[in-house]
């Protein structure tokens, strides 16, 4: 399509999703890019110098710097920290994070979804359900009442903020550098941390994973909150002391939480967020982009690549994500 | 403030609440209406002949009728079955129906809420947390390809309907008389109903309770729904054969429900809807306004009315609601 000569063919190894997604991805890729070879990631008949580009999530460390002619990584998701994580990965080599509009719209409908769920108490509703319970319970407080607060202005972030403004919550966001969106009162920096914690009903945590974020979300940070705040975290688990979170759902000084990320996944069945009365666990789900658009989205990027034309949503080696 | 003399003091005997409610009714007027004195619905030192006013859900067959000075009916709800059910509820008298802005919005919110987790299969994630089990599940669809279809477009039907465009999902809503709101497909009556139904990926029922909705929710219905289709019913459980709605969730027919509302409430321990592992169960809890929003519109009807003036949100005993 995109000139006269068909182009060379390629192989694209993919780990996201497993083996089981592997005929979905060639049927996306058949339709888009049909010079795209999409092979497992384990497929033991693919010569590891073959492989071209590769789409993953979390590969085993020292997997990438095998491929002696990779080209450029695809990441499954908006974040790249399960890919730099690796102390072997190919530093020279650009990585493309997969941020579709549509992975957009997903993370605000989990938002939005888990803000109401907080507000009306639906772990309430959860645990009556479990015990038989029908304990008809009033909520003071509706939207117009409550200002949430999103720490993370990002693509995610904001259209989670505007997702959320046109439900009739208030919304304030911070973010590292000062951003300017419609309706949303913007924060910045350290300086600006404590004055956006002290207006915020409900913390959200669209963050990237970078050292200066890692373990922002402490007691400290929980105690600047109005008691009883409600927390989402779909960041990254490194982002919050989980004992801090649940000592504060204890005292009281959290209402509630939607954890969707934890430090460790799959979270283990010893973990005392399972069965905290007050938490809801959802099983990182909160912005999975459908394969059909990140295939679109990654068969878009590397026509450009391969074009020789600028990338959309390229990792930053400075900012760390 | 509407007039130069004081009006004459007036007794509203509350049941809505509890009478543990009742400090707190008698705070918001105090305030909005000082010449209001609020009284227990049970409380003995109150003399039939002496009550004016009633704010009331289900009211005990026969108790309205035994006020002999009744001169307004104040529902605690924006329902009206729950007074007229009472074969001596007294036909001479208005009823108003509590339909404020904002228990529009709250309803609004719970059908927003109710929406996504029936996308995002909240419920799986539920069992999930339960049983200690990281599922982390991938879904196919966003708001975007997906349409949600609202039975009933009165005062939260119409406020729904707008909040889940605003989300980004495609909204029609189905009525007894022709309806127009920006951005919605409508459809009205009978012969409308089919075409609703199957363009409908999650059906929403916000139906006034009359004769004529009365079981509209059956086999017969949820058959002309797309397969896989979701539900919630924030009506009343009059509206839906429980039954039917078990067997289409068990057959496929429907993927999933939030039921919010049952013919008999408090749900009976042994209703097989709070252990189906597609039903989220909420104690009615849709759209419970808040006390403070209710006693102001309580206190601007009860001034229209002392003064003279036409109010606001009356029962019509034609339509039946």
């Amino acid at each position: 399509m995109h000139g006269s000569h068909a182009p060379a063919r390629r192989i694209i190894a993919v780990k996201s999703g497993g083996e089981a997604a592997i005929p979905d991805w060639q049927a996306c890729f058949a339709e888009l890019a049909p010079h795209l070879e999409v092979r497992w990631w384990d497929d033991p008949q693919v010569a590891p110098e073959d492989v071209d580009y590769v789409i993953v999530w979390q590969p085993e460390p020292g997997r990438l710097a095998a491929y002696p002619n990779l080209r450029l990584i695809l990441s499954s998701a908006a974040g790249t920290d399960h890919i730099t994580s690796d102390p072997s990965w190919p530093r020279h080599l650009p990585i493309v994070r997969a941020v579709t509009p549509e992975a957009s719209q997903r993370m605000a409908e989990f938002i939005v979804m888990s803000t109401l769920a907080l507000m009306r108490d639906l772990k309430r509703a959860i645990t009556g359900q479990h015990q038989r319970v029908w304990d008809n319970f009033e909520v003071d407080r509706c939207a117009w009442d409550m200002r949430v607060g999103i720490l993370g202005l990002g693509s995610m972030g904001a259209a989670s903020a505007r997702m959320l403004r046109s439900v009739g919550f208030g919304v304030s966001g911070w973010s590292r550098s000062q951003k300017a969106i419609e309706g949303i009162t913007c924060h910045a920096g350290r300086e600006g941390l404590d004055a956006f914690l002290k207006e915020t009903d409900i913390l959200v945590c669209l963050l990237p994973n970078t050292p200066e974020t890692t373990g922002l979300i402490n007691a400290d940070l929980l105690a600047k909150l109005p008691a009883g705040a409600g927390l989402i975290n779909a960041g990254r688990g490194t982002h919050m002391v989980l004992e801090d979170v649940l000592s504060a759902l204890d005292s009281g000084q959290l209402s509630g939480a939607v954890l969707d990320v934890f430090e460790e996944e799959p979270l283990l069945a010893d973990n005392p967020a399972w069965t905290h009365p007050k938490v809801i666990v959802t099983p990182h789900i909160g912005s999975i982009a459908s394969r059909r658009a990140r295939a679109a989205f990654y068969a878009e990027q590397i026509r450009r690549f391969e074009a020789g034309e600028p990338m959309d949503a390229l990792y930053d080696p400075v900012a760390g994500y």
